[in-house]
């Protein structure tokens, strides 16, 4: 793993993940899993319904793009994870065959009031697919680690 | 699958899930595929983490949570789905053999001003554990169909 911290980052940094696929038996799979409506576990309903097909829960869409995220090595042992998530918004579905990237931005960096040790790094998310429309977004503070002789 | 429509809400409504055990096994697994942060897939590197020991990925956990919602019975053939999530926000770590549920709440409604058909269900979801303590949150616009005779 990488040795980023705090001060690695910089406002309009950008992490450009790889690609993935999205497969139908995924896309069934999670959702039956964790996500059981219609239009995302049943062949003939998700046809009838008003998304004209198969379409990946939003849920199995965000896990992908963070995993994809994680693939950039923005993070690494410095990260102490995010408190939540804002903004979260599905603009386009996700198909059988769609493949997505995340595309993550560094908007905004401030120390942790509270905690010397820590910064706090606000990264706006970008999910595209392989037309690059932007098929989901979010925004989350990431806590990371400032180097040692930052603080001291 | 139930037959409620956007008239069978009211605000202040609630659904109580059934509860969900959390394992070792499937926290390891969700995070490999989907969070691969050491905090979440690696034992002994979460043992001296800030954590103090194993807790799940946020995603795991909000999966599971709206699953757990489904299971309410809350939906059904007439829900559209939701664009987005408001204000997630994980209060507390999620650990092997905590039990979670979600209850969630009506917080407003109102009629589609674009489509006759759709209303507009704002729900607060609250993600608790055994000890009634809330772990995450989060607030959702859910699109639901109105009964025919509605809008006619």
């Amino acid at each position: 793993m990488n040795d980023r911290h705090y001060e690695d980052f910089h406002v309009g940094q950008e992490f450009r993940s790889p690609g993935k696929t999205f497969t139908e038996s995924e896309i069934l799979e999670f959702a039956f899993k964790y996500d059981p409506q219609p239009f995302h576990i049943d062949l003939q309903a998700a046809e009838a319904s008003q998304y004209g097909g198969l379409i990946a829960s939003g849920w199995h869409v965000m896990a992908v793009a963070f995993r994809l995220f994680t693939m950039t090595d923005a993070l690494g042992p410095a990260s102490e994870g995010a408190p939540g998530i804002d903004d979260l918004r599905w603009h386009l579905p996700v198909r059988p065959g769609d493949t997505v990237r995340t595309v993550a931005t560094v908007e905004a960096m401030r120390l942790s009031a509270s905690r010397p040790d820590i910064g706090l790094v606000t990264i706006g998310y970008r999910v595209e697919n392989q037309k690059a429309e932007t098929v989901a977004s979010m925004r989350a503070v990431q806590f990371m680690h400032r180097r040692e002789n930052a603080h001291e």
